[in-house]
């Protein structure tokens, strides 16, 4: 089996020899899914569900960097999906990791109900009524919610989860509002949550959050995460989160 | 008539000469008052009501360093309303700034409806059931949700203000989600928040959040709000908010 198709490229995550398979008519994974990956706080021997997986970062970011038992990705394009179960067996993951092509939509007999530990998700960000719609379908899907909403994701989130267990996503802070009841309508109780800022002086670029199923409420805000100190470089806490010594 | 009373002090507000009479026995303001003062952003010629003034702190410092038309100050413990008061008339004030010993629950015939461009509450902060109850009753009655709840704030803040116009408070992070819920009930749209926090590294302290009577969803995040340094001095901002020179 060849691991490169056509305009395809090895990424190093410069994690202990990690790789991944990307390329540039697909939506290529950026500081948001590393951040994510960290915040979820995933422990040893849990089983996780990334929920629109792409080119599988965050099922790899999960085994690279925490001692999680194993990883469902579940992505609705073939081709994305495809790349992603390549990426799992160039990085030895397949006892860990299983991709699956389905639409998280449509989860029902695929994955079992009431038994994750942790379902991960970083949406879709832009209503589709928003933003350029100039690019490839690939990355249309991948950015805007042309295939599944917020809604969509935590009503297949909490199907998924275990009572208390934890859902963590991501998406643009002007959501809070929004995302914080689309979860309490499916008894996803937000317990968490951390804005990022490019730089300390800046509105935040997103929010990570965390909910857990069936939880009483109490919200904890956690310290901003600054991403670039005021000179440009990347601040001690991004470098830890990329796993870069420091 | 005597401007201060028994065990009464003028606290001297380092701008422009303006002075607040203060005891030990009642509630005494707050780094709160002052940074919520300063995010509600009233504008020239602005009618402003605060519900829950205690002494006066938030009313003056709006006529001190805005062009605010009118603030009327609500205060249903007579004691803090007296101190208010006479804390206006101190500050050469009473053309600007009404105060009135109410409840905020029963205003009906007192304040004017839907007539106001800005309503401001600093509330008290915890569910009675929470805290140490062995402080004074007026310093309890200002910290705990004993004469009133986030909701009955709201809902009076929603009567008072004219379509379209603007809701501030601050509150505990932690309810965030809460008040939110609250102001939306009201239809007092919630539209702007900021996190306060002691230093860049730790959790916010303290939520701002302004709400728009009427108004359609649309939350914006700002920048994190810093009060110290880490060397413990006040950062830039916090002195530039208390007004002094930078």
């Amino acid at each position: 089996m060849e691991i490169l198709k056509d305009g395809e490229k090895l990424h190093d995550l410069q994690l202990d020899g990690y790789q991944i398979i990307q390329s540039d008519d697909t939506f290529r994974f950026g500081l948001d899914a590393v951040l994510l990956a960290d915040f979820a706080n995933a422990k040893k021997g849990e089983t996780a569900v990334d929920l629109g997986t792409g080119q599988g970062i965050i099922p790899i970011l999960l085994c690279a960097k925490t001692e999680v038992k194993s990883v469902t990705g579940v992505e609705i394009q073939e081709k994305l999906a495809d790349m992603a179960s390549r990426s799992v067996i160039y990085n030895k993951l397949t006892d860990k990791i299983n991709i699956i092509n389905a639409d998280l939509k449509m989860l029902d007999g695929k994955l079992d109900k009431a038994s994750y530990d942790l379902v991960v998700c970083n949406p879709p960000y832009k209503p589709l009524k928003h933003g350029l719609k100039s690019e490839s379908y690939e990355i249309l899907a991948a950015k805007h919610e042309l295939l599944c909403t917020i809604d969509d994701v935590v009503k297949a989130a909490s199907s998924l989860l275990k009572f208390g267990s934890r859902l963590c996503m991501c998406c643009r802070p002007e959501r809070l509002f929004d995302i914080m009841n689309t979860m309490r309508k499916y008894k996803v109780e937000p317990k968490r949550i951390r804005f990022v800022h490019g730089k300390a002086q800046k509105p935040p670029s997103l929010l990570l959050i965390e909910g857990k199923r069936g939880s009483n409420p109490g919200l904890k805000v956690e310290a901003p995460l600054i991403v670039y100190n005021n000179d440009g470089a990347y601040t001690k806490e991004t470098e830890m989160i990329y796993g870069r010594k420091v």
